[in-house]
């Protein structure tokens, strides 16, 4: 039972921990038991109960579809559901008054052609590169236009069922917007601004971590590259940080998709606020992250230059890591404050980068350039250097 | 009216050059309109309709929101619904029994509540890591589970509305399921293993793209890197499939997961395929591609080695990149074609590609080890080369 009760506050502190990684989780849980809460509270309740009949059971299953964790993802999801059901319901309506003047016999088969067609057509449509964020849309529309005729045709009067449909999304959709925006808003342009804020971050602590283990590492106990890299590498967090950025390109784009939909709020006072060249700054940073990814694939791989070469240049190396380190984290301050550094500033920040590389470069030619006449262990030495170099690059 | 027509021509040869990419998405939107034809004739048809009434609309929802391009996402969605709607229906059951029985005040008061902390837990639940992918069966216990309780208190005997909706979507997913898996099946692990072989292919391509662009180009006609990241690179569509390889991450997984529920077909005839061994070759990839990638920075940076020393090596960097591309390649072709190629043939290959890497040490070192007496010519492009290679790796 001893194992039983540590495991379990094991489990606890797991729970505990992930809660305080981010009390929005919390937030956004309370928010979704809040929104169904009063969603169904128009059915227990009698008086709406009597006024909308049993289609009121639709706006449930409206916020438990529509409810998303951001603002600008709620509205988007409520934008494409309203839409479609608009859409769905008016070629619904319009094909189904049509299949009732063609006769008894003509109508199923009417609807059945159209049902056929406007699921293959909805499909299709929907893999189209640009039409792929709607994805969510199309199948509404797809459903919708089943349900309405379908309902229709078995029971009557489809502009009827259709209406009442509608009105009770509507209310659905009223009742999950209200509450993600006026309890504890989550917005996905404060996030959006904080994931790119934290990658620059991450860049430049992944750079300062490789370049340190490189030289602290005897190069003796490196585990097997293809057997470690699906790993966590728990040993190296920033690195763990920094393959989350190199992945991180859908997260950032559907951010800023929800973002646009974001009226403005808090730091972001704008209107058409251009949450798209956070993207732009993401991809940027990318490039950056690659290099870094790159480095800890040297970092472990089999074939590695000896110890003795690695510590060399130690403190010209470690020169250099540290000062372009400061450079992306103080790009990432920049924004995080959203305050432009002087120009000044910058360019000293740069030039400090551009001379400690030299002072790397020089030392790089002074060793590698022994005298012609040279004893064979520093031909051996700068051989190996330069192998080690070029095991680097491949 | 022939500016339209011709607008009108580019469109459908966008459209036919998107069919041709791939059949498959025509394939998958016939399949989509075959599988709503089918559950749209349920109650078309006089005699199904009879038997279910009105719940069996229900179906036409499952296979609206359940059908899915490939075999083993229809699978993994259907099974998340099977057993949500499974569980809520459980659950609702039974509170709906013990609400009933604490009399007509407490009623609408305990299942209130009961709403609201199902809606807060599930919520909560669905953003722990490991629960992630079930993202969407959680979405299904949470509107069922209202559903059910609400329309039993309101409309009474709740088993029995239940039971007729889990019939219903029963129906729904097994018309479902039929259809994807008779009719021209689309395979998740077929489609998971073309994606691999072909990332095998776009990584040896943008490395041969790139050098060649880097041997090729005067260094003179370079377009911002800031400004040209973001677009498509026209001119190196090799670049543009190595991009999406280092981005394949996520679709990789979501592939290798829907590939586990898929039986044995085609060339994978075993059950428990090692489908995650394909995710775990993928990330190993895409630590190539990264390094791919980091040369194409390199290559639209701003700051370049001068034409004369990029050009002096180019024999030996042809030919150690065509041996590295090579190694890669025959990589691909024996996943592709699933057979070990010899070991003395990978070795003898891998054998090339150090001898040719040798052979551009040996040239550099030749280079860049001017007598120390040299002229000042030649001391000046050492050094220019040594910090082109330094732009290089930053």
């Amino acid at each position: 039972s001893s194992t039983v009760s540590s495991s379990c506050q094991a489990w606890t502190r797991r729970l505990w921990e992930f809660v305080r990684e981010d009390s929005n989780r919390v937030t956004f849980a309370f928010k979704v038991g809040l929104a169904v809460l009063l969603v169904s509270l128009l059915i227990l309740v009698r008086a709406p109960y009597d006024i909308f009949g049993t289609n009121i059971i639709w706006s449930i299953l409206t916020v438990a579809i529509m409810f998303e964790y951001t603002v600008g993802a709620t509205f988007n999801r409520g934008f494409n559901r309203a839409l479609g059901s608009l859409l769905a319901g008016v070629l619904a309506i319009g094909v189904g008054q049509l299949a009732l003047y063609s006769g008894r016999v003509a109508e199923p088969i009417i609807i059945g052609i159209t049902i056929f067609l406007v699921g293959a057509i909805i499909s299709f449509m929907k893999q189209w590169p640009s039409l792929v964020p709607y994805e969510y849309g199309f199948r509404v529309i797809l459903f919708t236009y089943c349900l309405i005729i379908v309902s229709g045709y078995r029971m009557g009067n489809p502009i009827r069922t259709a209406m009442d449909r509608l009105y009770s999304i509507a209310i659905g959709g009223f009742v999950a917007v209200l509450v993600n925006v006026l309890v504890f808003p989550i917005w996905a342009g404060e996030q959006l601004h904080k994931e790119l804020v934290a990658s620059f971050n991450a860049v430049a602590e992944a750079l300062e971590e490789c370049v340190k283990k490189y030289l602290e590492d005897e190069g003796l106990a490196h585990p097997e590259f293809t057997k470690t890299v699906m790993d966590e590498f728990s040993n190296e967090p920033a690195y763990t940080k920094c393959r989350s950025t190199v992945n991180s390109s859908a997260k950032l784009e559907s951010l800023a998709n929800s973002a646009k939909w974001e009226p403005p709020h808090g730091r972001f006072r704008r209107f058409f606020y251009p949450w798209s060249e956070y993207v732009k700054v993401g991809a940027v940073l990318r490039y950056c992250a690659y290099e870094v990814m790159a480095l800890h694939g040297v970092l472990h791989s089999e074939i590695q230059a000896p110890y003795t070469v690695r510590i060399t240049f130690k403190s010209e190396i470690e020169d250099a890591v540290t000062k372009a380190a400061e450079v992306i984290r103080d790009l990432g301050k920049e924004i995080s404050n959203m305050k432009r550094i002087g120009d000044t500033i910058r360019s000293s920040l740069l030039k400090g980068v551009h001379n400690s590389a030299e002072r790397l470069q020089r030392a790089v030619v002074a060793k590698a350039l022994p005298p012609t006449n040279g004893d064979e262990n520093d031909d051996k030495m700068s051989s190996q250097l330069i192998i080690g170099n070029f095991e680097q690059r491949k």
